[in-house]
């Protein structure tokens, strides 16, 4: 035994850390089983006192001075619960350096510093481990660690961004228009006053790098994802992918190639009988294809206080096992993510859906289907919006066959600068997930 | 350091434990960074020297006597992959008393005799883990024990016998008959040749038991808990279910209820939109509802070689990590099940789909409306299948009211006797998962 107790500082004291503190009281004596000795709270990190706390956080804990907390050496486990690189980046290197173990619900954070946080804490011989900040309460990490520890990953299909999953289901479920959705979901706290950071995809973005880290010990720059977000899906593209058996959702794709990877976050037609169109509403889900394992869909709450704060507790008792145990830094000495290259989207193989606005002139269709043709792009579904007479512009939807998604983009680009063409066109990928 | 390295006993060369030989050998650098010390083989006790083993089994390890295992002391983990409750129970007591950390995949030892060799594991100071007992290589067990550490579990509804869901699902994507599938179950190897363990529910109500000793805490005798298979389900009722969006799956039900605990195995009229309803083929499924957490559903292989194998391995590194640490037993003393109380079927309160088959004579209806409102059962939907003329016997289907089982079963029992009867009254629980 090589400590009597745990002691943990949480930096943050808002919603997240509030749940935290509230499940740490509420279950002290489980809690206490697992780790081999009590566990108590010794600071709560704060930006502003007078802000109202959960009931279970104690006064005296609370502290405006981060010397506070770096002074103590009795601190065993730091819990960063705030957000934002900055003052978390600097806050958890001081805190691996003083040889804490460190638990955090930072997606931002891991995206963009995960590596060289790894490697920090793996010279410490401390551990870092950050469950909450992918997918909330739902165990995707600790899956792809623990579990598929003797395996390998072929691929990874996840919803990671609630807000864009409440929007297109109910675009789906109720034909109704993106900004339509966007206003209610604000009004219903599922959307934030700006979402451009989840319905635009970074949020997803961030969280899929974190997820290659474990999938594939890659550490990539989030900036290099190619991500594209939901504003574009319009409810006639619902209603063409219904026809032939798809829906919508908002993938984070990770799959590796090679020596390089597939990083992407898009839009894209799903089939509705595959395991990822059930995942409706405000859920997150990630469909991991091990290669012993084989599939494994991991489906929750990917937000929210209490689902946070229980992924945080679990990581709590690991790393203070660990520590009680007197044997940190495994955790995070066995991820050691390096650098690797990713596939570039021209050379994506997919199956497209393309829309395109034309005018409703004579011989565009054929004029579309040449240009595709040229390029090396052979369409397997048609449907042109017959409209009233007259009415234009007129909808022109499509289904490739498999192809190179460069040879798509080319016939794209010359297309777009058709006369008849009345908005840029279209293009969705289709996974068969 | 207290092992500088870790030396492995399998009890079982066959299919599962070929794929651990397997996964451990062409994994052995990165599961040695994990667990913090290089892994090896010591042994590998089989029934039948001659039999053909995976290439990567060394025949040097291979021994057919019990003693060259038991008397090595430098074996730290013992995984049993042989499968029954002896000479499996014996050996793994053997282990455990001598001081080893022993990992097992066998649900009927586990379901049985968990709660004591969780407490002979604590008592010697060693570990337990049994993740591939349950759901293959579904992370159930982890889920339940590490992610929910700090929640409570309100409920489990899972899809725990793959067998069941095969037939399950063609019967409802085909319209066949319960026996026509069992028969090619058979001929595909997706069912044994004598099925009942599975259809009859008892493999899913082992699974059950051993899972409620993670969620609830709970040390129940499997031959208590509530158990019906599939035998009786029929194309017939398919059909009835569809009609009002259900379909029909085989669940494994764990409730606490005050003191006391639902434990039942049965099939279940399940939303077609539902959670549950998507999980077809051999697939596994749980959706584990943590009051904190939210819902959490985890689907997978259930079964076979390598998903199984590699949830052993990764209790391997759990159990093996414990011991470079010199800190093993937490996993077993953290996990306490006691004796629990079980609500009696009759208390339990549901929707009910009942089906009659009588004799299509005037009146019938009236007769089994009066004694199930009599017995204070209320009904919402009624078909009577029209049939041709005069054919004889007729099929009438119902869904009731939410009511006491006690009612329903009384109804029935008075209504199994009645002259129009042509066959017993079949009643099936309508879940809303």
């Amino acid at each position: 035994m090589h400590k009597d107790k745990i002691r943990v500082a949480l930096l943050g004291g808002g919603v997240v850390g509030g749940g935290v503190i509230r499940l740490v009281r509420e279950n002290a004596e489980h809690l206490g089983a697992r780790i081999g000795a009590p566990i108590e709270i010794a600071h709560v990190l704060v930006r502003d006192r007078s802000k109202a706390r959960v009931p279970e956080c104690e006064e005296h804990w609370v502290t405006t001075d981060p010397e506070v907390v770096f002074s103590d050496e009795s601190v065993d486990v730091v819990v960063e619960v705030m957000g934002g690189q900055e003052p978390a980046s600097g806050y958890l290197r001081r805190a691996i350096a003083a040889g804490k173990s460190v638990v955090t619900a930072n997606k931002l954070l891991v995206a963009h510093q995960g590596g060289e946080l790894l490697r920090q804490a793996a010279a410490n011989s401390v551990d870092l481990a950050f469950e909450a900040s992918v997918g909330g309460g739902v165990p995707i990490i600790r899956t792809l660690r623990d579990s598929l520890t003797s395996d390998w990953v072929d691929s990874v299909y996840a919803l990671l961004n609630g807000t864009c999953n409440y929007v297109l289901t109910r675009m789906q479920h109720e034909g109704l228009g993106f900004e339509e959705v966007v206003r209610d979901a604000q009004r219903l706290g599922y959307a934030e006053a700006d979402p451009s950071l989840d319905v635009d995809g970074h949020d997803a973005a961030q969280k899929l790098v974190v997820l290659s880290m474990l999938a594939f010990g890659a550490d990539v720059d989030p900036e290099r994802v190619h991500v594209e977000g939901i504003r574009q899906v319009d409810a006639q593209d619902f209603a063409f992918a219904e026809r032939y058996g798809f829906t919508i959702k908002h993938l984070a794709v990770g799959r590796p190639c090679g020596e390089r990877l597939e990083l992407r976050v898009h839009p894209a037609l799903v089939p509705k009988e595959g395991q990822l169109a059930g995942i409706n509403g405000v859920l997150n889900g990630a469909l991991i294809q091990g290669r012993a394992l084989g599939p494994c869909l991991l489906v929750g709450r990917g937000a929210g206080e209490m689902p946070t704060a229980v992924s945080v507790v679990a990581d709590v008792v690991d790393v203070a096992r660990a520590r009680v145990e007197g044997a940190t830094g495994l955790l995070s000495s066995a991820i050691r993510p390096e650098p690797c290259a990713l596939v570039p989207m021209s050379e994506l193989e997919c199956r497209y859906y393309l829309r395109f606005s034309v005018a409703d002139e004579l011989g565009v269709l054929g004029k579309i289907a040449t240009t595709l043709g040229e390029c090396g792009v052979s369409v397997e579904h048609v449907v042109q919006d017959s409209g009233s007479a007259g009415e234009s512009p007129v909808a022109l939807q499509m289904i490739t066959h498999l192809c190179k998604e460069g040879h798509v983009s080319a016939a794209l680009h010359k297309l777009a600068e058709a006369s008849f063409m009345s908005a840029p066109p279209r293009l969705i990928r289709i996974e068969a997930v």
